[in-house]
C-alpha cells in the first residue's frame, strides 16, 4: 500500500496542467487524423500535418509529465525538441491551407516560412546551449520570428489570403495565434533564461510551465481546430 | 511465486468496478470510432466526439484503476482531469446532434453549453483547491449546471429538438442522463468534500467510488450508445 | 543471465494454454474488425460486436496469463470481469444476426436475451461473493441460463431463424455452443466453488483452467467465426 | 551508466537474428494488412491470414528475443506456441488462394490440410512432453506432414492448381517452401531432442536457433510475399 | 524526487539528436502510411515501402536512444540491424517508382539493386565481426555500393528514368542522396572501425553518432518525402 509518489498529486496543479495537455493532445491527434480522411481531398494534407503536430506534442507531453512528476524540474530539453519538430510543421500550414483553398501561391512562401522558423529556433537554441551569447542568440531568434510575422501579416501569403473570403477569417485567427500565442515562448526565454544570467530573479518554474502548457494547448489544439473548421466548412459546400 | 499484491484482489469489488469500466471504455472507443466511419457523413463528428469521450475516460480509468489497486485511495485528481476534458465534449454533443439532424440551430447554443460547463467545472475545482471557499465554489459550480439544464430543457436547443420526431426521443433521454446521472457528481462533492469540512462524516470511499464508476459507465457509454443509435437509424433510412 | 522465472516454463501446459488463447484473441480481434469493414453493411455491427468480444477477452487473457505465470493461482476475478462484459455482447449477437439477415424480429428478443444473461451472471457472482448463499446464487444463475436457452431453442428468435435457410444452420451451431460450450462455466462453478464449500474435494486448478481456456477458445473464437462465415457468404451473393 | 546487460550485445549474432526477424515480422504485418484492403476483394482473406501469421509470429519473436537476451537459452516453448497458431493458418492458405483465384475446390481440401497440420503438431508436441515416446510422437508428426505434402503435390488442390496458369507458379513455390523450408523443423527436432535422448550430442543451441530464425523468415515472410504478389498481379488485370 | 538519470539531459546534444530522429520517424511513418491510402493506386506500394522504412527505423531509434541515454555508448549493433532491413527496402524504391510511373523496366533492375545492397551490407558486416579482415570486408562492401551507384547513374533504371519528365527530377534527387548521403556510412566505418585497427585515432563517438543521426534523417525521411511528392503530384493530374 501507499507507493503514492509515482502518481500525480492533487495539489500539484502544474502537474495537472501537464496531464490535461498530454491527454488532450492524444484526443486531438485521433480527431485530426480521423477527420483528415473524410474532408475534401485538397484539405487532407493540412489536417494530416495538424494531426502530426499534436501527435509529436502528445509524445513529448507524456515524457514531460513524467519528468515533472518524478523530478519536479522543468522539462526544458523536451520542450525544445518538441518545438523543433512542431513549429516548422505549423508554419508550413499557412502555405498548405492557401494551396488547399485553391489559391495560387508561389513556393517561395513555403521557403520563407520554413527558413524564418529555423532561424527562430536555432537562434534560441544556440543562445541557450552557449554556441552564441544568450542575448545574441535571442536577437537572431527574434529576427526569425519577424520574418514569419512579416510574411503572414504583410507578405505574399497575407495578400493572397485576403482575396478569398472563405479563408480570410481563419487565416487572420491563425496569424493572431502566431503573433500573440507564440510571443509566450520568447517571453519565457527572457524570464527563464536571460534574466537570471543578467543577475535577475529566476522565474518561478511553476508559473513558467503553467503558461507554457496553456500556450501549447492554444497554439497547437486551437490552431488545429481552426484549420479543421475551415476544411470542414469547405468540404460541405 | 506469489507477488499477488500487484494484481486485483477478488474481494476488492470497487477495484472490480474500476476494472470493468476501464475495459468497457476501451471497447466503447473502438465501437464509436469504428461506427463513425460508416454512418451518414453528417453524423460522423457526433460519433467521433463520443469516441473521444470514452477514449479520454479509458486513459484515465487505466490510471485510476492502478492508483486504486496500489494505494487504496480515491483517485480524485484523475477524475477531475477526466471531467475537465470529457464533460465539455459531451455538452457539445447536444449541439452537434441537432446540426447532424439538419436542424437550424444558432451557434449561441454551442457557446451557452460550453460556457455553462466551464463555469460548472471551474467553480467546483476552485472550491476544492481553495481559491474559493468550498461552499462558494459549489454554488458557482451549480450555477453552471443550471445554465446547462435550462438550455437543454427550456432553451433554444430544447425547442428545436421538439420539432424533429427522429431526434426528440433521443434528445430527451440524453438530457435525462444530464439531469439525473450528472447529479451524482455534485452529490459526491457534498458528501466527499464539503461535509467533512463542516465537521460531518467522511463518506465511505468504497461507496463513493462505486457510485462514481457506475455513473461514468452510464453517463459516458450509455450516453454514447443513444447517440450512436440515433445516427444508425438515421443512416439506414 | 537466468532470470527465467518471469517467463513461461515449458512444463507449464496450463500456462501454455493461457498463452495460446491470449494471442489467438489478439489475432481474432484483428480478423473480425478488419472483416467488419468489408462485409455487406448490414453485417457490420455483428462482426464489430464479435471483435469487441475477442478484444475484451484478449485484454483479460493477457492479465490472466501474467497472473498465472507469476502466482500459479487461478485468475478467478479476471474471468468474472471478462464474462460480465463479453457474455451479454455474445447474447446480443443472436438478435443482431437476425436483424442483419433482414428478418423482422421484435426488440423484446433483445431484452429477453440481455436480461437472461444479466440474471445468469449476477446470480453466480452474488453467490460467489456471499450476498446470497452459494447454492441459491447458483439456482438464480441457472434460471437466467434457462431463459436464454428457451429463447434460442423455443422462443421467438428460434422460430424466426427457422424461416431463413441462410441463417438457420449457423443459428443452430451458435445455440449448440451456448448449450454445450457454456455449460462448462456452471460445471466449473459447481466443482470449483460449491463442492468445496459442501466439504467435497477442491477441483484441480490445472484442470479447471485448462477447461476454461479451451471453452473460451471455442465459445468466443469459433462462435465468432461462425458469424463471420454467415456474413461472408451473405456478402458474396 | 553502463547497465548494458539488458541490451543486445554486438557479438551475439543469434540475438541479432532474433531481432531482425522480430522487426521484420512487424513490418510484414503492416505490409500484408495494408495491402489486404487494396487488392481485389476475393484476395482480401488470403492477405489478412498471411498478415495474422506474421502478427502472431511478431508477438512471439518479441518474447523469444527477450528470453534469449536475458537467459541465453532456447525459447522452445514460445516456438511451439507460435507454430501451433501459425502453421494451421498457413496450410489453410493453400485452400484460400485456390478459392480466391476462382477455382472450384471441395471443402474437403480445407479439412485434409487442417487435420494433417494438427496431426503433425500434436504428434511432435506429445512426443516432446512425454505423452508419447519421442520416437513414436515423431512418427505421428511426420505422418501428418506426409498428409499435407501429398495433398499439395498429388492431391485435389495440386490438380486444381495446375489448371490455372496464373496460380500454378505461385502454388509450386509455396509447396516448395513447405517441402524444403518446413523440413527444417523436424530436422531440428531430431537433432535437438531425439538425438540427445538416444545418447547423441546435444545440438549447438546457437546453430539451432539461427537456423530456426532463418527458416521462419523464409517460411512466413517469403511465403506471404509470394501470395501477395499473386494477389497483386491478379488485382491489376 | 530527482531520479533524473533516466531522462535525457539538456547538455546531451547527441541524445537530443537521437530523440529528434526517433520522434520524426514515428511522425513520418504515420504520414507515409496515411498518404499511401490516398494517392493514385499505382503509387501505393512505393509509399507503403517508404513508410515501412521509417517504421523500422523508428523502432530501432527508440532502442538506440535508450541505449545511448543509459549507457553512453554507440548503439552500433542496432544501427546494423536497422540498415540490414531498411537499405534493401530503399533500393527497391528505385525500381518501384519506375513501375509506378508506368515505365516498362525489366525485373533485372530489381535484382541488381537488391543484390548490390546485400553485397554492400554483408561485406561490411563480415568485416566488422571478423569473418573477413576489416579491409577486405570494406572492399567487398564498397563493390556492392558501386553496383548500386552504377545502376542508378548509368544502368537501365537511369536510362529509363530519363525518358519520363515527371520522374526525372525526383529520380536525380534520390540518387544524389544515395551518392552523397549514403557515403556517410562507409566514411563512418573507416573512421570508427578500420582506422583504430590500423593504429589511428578512435573517432569521437559524439561526432560519429551525430553525423549518423543526421544522415538517417536525410536518407530516410527526405528520401521518403521526395517519393511522396512525386506520388502526390502524379495523383493530382
Amino acid at each position: 500500500m501507499a507507493n503514492m509518489e509515482n502518481f500525480l498529486q492533487s495539489a500539484d496543479y502544474v502537474g495537472v496542467s501537464f496531464w490535461i495537455v498530454s491527454v488532450a493532445m492524444v484526443a486531438s491527434t485521433v480527431f485530426f487524423l480521423y477527420e483528415g480522411t473524410h474532408v475534401k481531398s485538397s484539405w487532407r494534407i493540412s489536417l494530416l500535418v495538424v494531426g502530426l503536430v499534436t501527435l509529436i506534442a502528445g509524445i513529448h507531453y507524456y515524457y514531460m509529465r513524467d519528468y515533472w512528476i518524478s523530478t519536479g524540474e522543468s522539462p526544458i530539453v523536451y520542450r525544445y525538441i518538441d518545438w523543433f519538430l512542431t513549429v516548422p510543421l505549423q508554419m508550413i500550414e499557412f502555405y498548405l491551407i492557401l494551396v488547399a483553398a485553391g489559391i495560387a501561391v508561389s513556393s517561395s512562401v513555403f521557403w520563407r516560412l520554413l527558413i524564418g522558423t529555423l532561424i527562430m529556433l536555432l537562434g534560441g537554441y544556440a543562445g541557450e546551449i552557449g554556441w552564441l551569447s544568450p542575448g545574441f542568440g535571442f536577437v537572431i531568434g527574434m529576427a526569425g520570428w519577424v520574418i514569419i510575422i512579416f510574411e503572414i501579416f504583410r507578405g505574399e501569403s497575407s495578400l493572397k489570403a485576403k482575396t478569398n473570403p472563405n479563408i480570410k477569417k481563419a487565416f487572420n485567427s491563425l496569424r493572431l495565434i502566431v503573433l500573440v500565442g507564440w510571443a509566450i515562448y520568447p517571453v519565457g526565454y527572457i524570464f527563464g533564461f536571460i534574466t537570471p544570467m543578467l543577475g535577475g530573479e529566476v522565474v518561478n518554474i511553476n508559473t513558467l510551465n503553467l503558461i507554457y502548457n496553456l500556450a501549447d494547448f492554444i497554439n497547437k489544439i486551437l490552431f488545429g481546430l481552426i484549420i479543421w473548421n475551415l476544411a470542414y466548412q469547405d468540404s460541405k459546400i
